[in-house]
């Protein structure tokens, strides 16, 4: 029985010591030098080469290291019948919901304006709206849209949320299924991409969407980069329509030297790090899996790789 | 009895909108057209021209409309015993705390460095820091400090104080007076100014304390201007010991076209707009504070003028 481990090289180290420590009775096996295949029985990974799962016959779950499971659904040659975890775990979630109640202040306080103003040497005040008046509609409300909409809450924003499936929060409207989404994006002065990235959302983000938002309206985009058809939302930018966005997200990444993104001066753009999973507050969500596992119980935050999510 | 308005013109109709429903059955007048200077009871003024409030010889109370008393303070001729209030209303505190809890994060989520990786076209992560580890120290624990000290605990900030006297707010360590000033800066890895100006913390913001804080910590000054010795932060970014600053504001405002904060790569530059008075919320404080005094009860709110504050 052993543990295997795909992450990147600079953090394995942190996911090493955290799990010698949670499961000291588990031996850990790293991807590039696995050992005796057949005594896998856990795998936590990050986009792993097709079919190379399918190695382990004892595999009981896979992990992934991200919330979203695409880098795992795009592998054609999956092991049968062997759960998926989404990651699940409060540091992911914080980290989220710091970088999205950041980026909605940031358009709400109109500070790409007074970046713009601060290039030229100019003073001016730009009169400010209440956060009571100001709409921010959230595109999918799982485990981090809801908590990045609670959170927002506090700050007295009017929030929405649009997800396939109703969803009840208190003080969260909720929109859902096709018929919900043009209103839901009519009241969004601000919105957020959480979306998983299935069949159904890639593209999401297009012309037609962007066309339905109040004019000038932000978008900050923290889920995945397909989830935008990029000309659209530059011609949407450019038009006014948007009058910014945050982007997290890139069709291709690294986002290439020659993407228009970098200069727009109506784009903020970081290098996917809107949340990173904490390898010490999520090896303690993967070990308490585990041990569920071990004591013959289902997982938890299992995927259905029919719905994509 | 009437109450009269130094406001600027641009927001004037909104106080007078906002007075003619709340206080109908006081007159409203202009600082231009006072009328008879015997009917002034009140006074709602943002920087009067000294001694112009002696004028009105039945003043009872003067409003601030801003939280800071510092534009009456510097008026040598003011009114004897007439209790000056300070602007204490949900919006402006709601404004603050959305511009300290946007800077905060986005100093903690190293949105300079990405700016700077935008501007150059590099993608490069930076490792994140949870908030439970990072330290945010607020100077001045009024009621704008607190609501942010609050805001920010409940993102998991390690959050303190520094106030003249201790302060006894759940979750938030208070330090006090000229001994807790270093200790407390010592701790404080993003330093957020909201103290009153007088004559103590005139250039409370100085190399000495500069040097006190973790190297390369963060500021977000959004008090006075006249708390910052500008040659000084200027320094300490230069030699790294400051990581960044949010500056809302300056010794002179607007700030000068030759300032060197416009072009400095580790500033932002705000045009004093961290919270406005709002005053459709404002004026409720205010009508509420009138009927108060109308009915012979003293005021909400009033300022110490020996402590300045």
């Amino acid at each position: 029985m052993a543990l295997i481990l795909k992450t990147d090289i600079e953090r394995g180290n942190s996911w090493h010591r955290a799990f010698a420590r949670l499961l000291p009775d588990v031996p850990l096996r790293d991807w590039r030098a696995p050992g005796d295949p057949e005594e896998i029985e856990f795998a936590l990974v990050w986009a792993p080469e097709a079919g190379a799962l399918r190695k382990f016959p004892n595999l009981k779950t896979i992990f992934s290291i991200g919330a979203g499971i695409d880098h795992l659904a795009s592998d054609p040659d999956l092991p049968e019948g062997v759960p998926i975890v989404r990651m699940v775990e409060p540091g992911l979630t914080a980290g989220m919901v710091e970088f999205v109640v950041m980026s909605a202040l940031y358009h709400h306080r109109f500070m790409l304006d007074y970046a713009v103003q601060q290039r030229e040497k100019v003073w001016h005040e730009i009169e400010q709206i209440p956060t009571f008046r100001r709409r921010v509609g959230i595109l999918g409300l799982g485990v981090l849209g809801a908590a990045c909409a609670e959170k927002l809450r506090g700050f007295d924003f009017q929030v929405s949320g649009w997800s396939r499936r109703p969803k009840d929060h208190a003080g969260i409207e909720s929109f859902h299924g096709a018929d919900g989404l043009m209103p839901f994006l009519a009241r969004s002065d601000i919105l957020v991409c959480l979306l998983p990235l299935t069949t159904e959302t890639e593209g999401i983000l297009n012309a037609e969407t962007f066309a339905a938002l109040p004019r000038g309206a932000a978008l900050i985009s923290a889920g995945r980069g397909k989830h935008v058809v990029e000309p659209d939302l530059l011609a949407a930018l450019d038009s006014g329509q948007l009058g910014g966005a945050t982007l997290d997200v890139f069709r291709d990444e690294p986002l290439p030297p020659d993407s228009p993104f970098w200069a727009h001066p109506r784009i903020v753009v970081v290098p996917h790090i809107a949340s990173m999973t904490i390898a010490e507050t999520a090896a303690e969500a993967v070990a308490a899996n585990i041990r569920r596992v071990q004591a013959g119980q289902a997982p938890e935050h299992v995927v259905d790789l029919k719905r994509g999510y």
